[in-house]
C-alpha cells in the first residue's frame, strides 16, 4: 500500500506527518522503527498521525522511534497544526490528544502558536516515585542536581545549570531518564537561565535521545525557571536548532511560537 | 520547482537519486547540505544524479553531504544501477562516473553486482604527498599503525588490525583523514581478517564520517588484505549495516555484489 507523507521539522525537531482520518493506520512498533531508521527509512523524531476527532478539528498521536507513543509533542504539534490551519483557512483549530485538548494559531508573522495547556505539578502528575515536592527532587549526575520536575503532558525534569557546554549530556541524559524516581521516565532538560527572559535549553528526550529542539521541553523549562523564581512569565528559550517563544498565561496555560516547515514530501510504501 | 527523488540504500549506506537526464540540475554546495541534512532536509550518505552520457548508458555524479563531489561510490553505483537496470530490462548497463567507466548486472539472486574497476597502486594514484611504497604507508594512530593505501576511484587507507572493537573509530577516522601524507584525504579503513574469505571492516568516509557500509571501501580492503597475503581473491566483507561479497578477478577488476532497497520516494522543492 502506497502511503503519502510529510516531512516537517520546527528549528531542526523534525517529523514523519501521516494523514489517516479518511483511512486507519495501525503501525506496528516494528513498523514506527523502521520509518524512524534514518539510514534504511525515513528518519524523525517523532512519528504524527493524523486520525478524527469528534470534540476537536483533529486528534494528533505521537510515536517516539523507538515505537513507543509520546503524550505531547510541542513541535509536532506546530507542525500538524500548520496543515490543518492551511487546510481550513482558520486561524485558529482544537487538537485533540492522548495528554488533553490543545488550541493552535497562526500568528501574523507566519510562526505557529501552540496552547500546550497548564502543567501539573504534583508528585503523581509527573509521575515520581512517591511523594515529595516536585520544585526539588534529589536526583544528580555528573554536574547536576536538584531537579524541577512538572509534567506538559509528559513528564519533565529539569536542571538548572552556570554552563551547559560543560555538560556530557550524551553521557548523563539516558543515566537521568532512567533514574529510579521516575517510574516512567522523563525529558531530561539541562537550563541555563541568561536573563530573567532568555534561558538556554538542551534536552535529552525519553525515547528519542539527543533532540534540536524539544517543544514541551521548552514549555517546562519556562515553568520550571518561574517557580524557581528566576524568570518572568514570557521568555526567549534557545536551544540547539533555534529560538522558541514561551508564554505563561495568568490562567497558568503555557503557550509556544515558533517556525514551521515542510522539508518535502514522499510516499512509503506499508505491507 | 518540484523534483522527484528515490532514497535507497545498499546496507544501510544510504542515497538520494536525482534523475537529472532529461533536464540538467547543477546543485549549488549550499542545496546538496540542506538535502543531506538529516533534520531539516531529506539526509544521505551521498547525493547521486543522473546524468546523460555519451559513451555508456548513463552517467552517475556523487555528491558527499558536506558539498564536495566524491570520484567513486560503490554501494550508490550499485543502487543506482538497479534502477538503470530495471529501466532498459537488460541484465547488465555500462556507467560513467568522473573515476571512469564501470559496468554493472543484476545477478540471478537479485542482488546488483557493480565492476569497479581495477585498483590503482601507485603513489600518485592514491594520491599520497611522496613517492613511497604504498602497501606501507608511514601512518598512524591510537591503536593502529602501518597503512596500506590504494585508489578505487577514491583515496582509500587500511589498517590491519587484531579486534576492530577496541578501535576509537570516531576520535581517530577524523584524524586519519587529514594526515599530511594524504594531500586529498582518504576513506580510512580499519581492517579485520576473521578468514582467508571473510574480512570484517569499518570505514571512516572521507566527507561523510561514519557510515553503515563502505563499498569502494570493501573492495579497497579486499585489495589490500590480498597484496598483505591475507586472503583470498574473493571474500565475504561484513560492514556494520551487512555483508558485500568483494572478488578481485585476474584481469585486476573488483567486482562488488550485494543488496539494493529502495526506502521510499519523494518530491523536493528546489529553489
Amino acid at each position: 500500500m502506497q502511503v503519502p507523507f510529510l516531512k516537517m521539522h520546527g528549528l531542526g525537531n523534525d517529523f514523519v506527518v501521516l494523514d489517516a482520518r479518511a483511512e486507519p493506520r495501525a503501525l506496528a512498533a516494528e513498523t514506527i522503527r523502521w520509518v524512524g531508521d534514518r539510514h534504511r527509512g525515513v528518519g524523525f523524531d517523532q512519528l504524527i498521525t493524523l486520525e478524527p476527532a469528534q470534540d476537536a478539528d483533529v486528534f494528533f498521536r505521537f510515536h517516539n522511534s523507538d515505537g513507543s507513543e509520546a503524550g505531547a509533542c510541542g513541535n509536532g504539534t506546530r507542525c500538524a497544526a500548520s496543515l490543518i490551519l492551511n487546510e481550513t483557512g482558520r486561524s485558529s483549530i482544537a487538537i485533540r490528544t492522548i495528554a488533553g485538548l490543545l488550541g493552535a494559531e497562526r500568528l501574523p508573522d507566519g510562526t505557529v502558536r501552540v496552547d500546550m495547556g497548564p502543567p501539573r505539578l504534583g508528585w503523581a502528575d509527573v509521575p515520581l516515585a512517591r511523594e515529595m515536592d516536585t520544585l526539588h527532587v534529589p536526583m544528580a549526575a555528573d554536574g547536576v542536581s536538584d531537579a524541577a520536575c512538572c509534567s506538559m503532558g509528559n513528564p519533565h525534569a529539569n536542571f538548572f545549570v552556570e554552563e551547559l557546554s560543560a555538560l556530557d549530556v550524551f553521557r548523563i541524559g539516558p543515566e537521568l531518564e532512567h533514574h529510579p524516581l521516575l517510574p516512567e521516565r522523563a525529558n531530561i532538560g539541562f537550563v541555563q537561565v541568561l536573563a530573567r527572559d532568555h534561558i538556554r535549553l538542551v534536552v535529552w528526550e525519553r525515547g528519542a535521545g539527543y533532540t534540536l529542539a524539544c517543544g514541551s521541553g521548552a514549555c517546562a523549562a519556562l515553568v520550571n525557571a518561574r517557580r524557581r523564581g528566576l524568570v518572568e512569565a514570557r521568555c526567549t528559550v534557545t536551544l540547539p536548532g533555534g529560538d522558541l517563544v514561551i508564554e505563561q498565561r495568568a490562567d497558568g496555560h503555557v503557550l509556544m511560537s515558533g517556525p514551521v516547515a515542510t522539508s518535502f514530501k514522499g510516499e512509503l510504501t506499508l505491507g
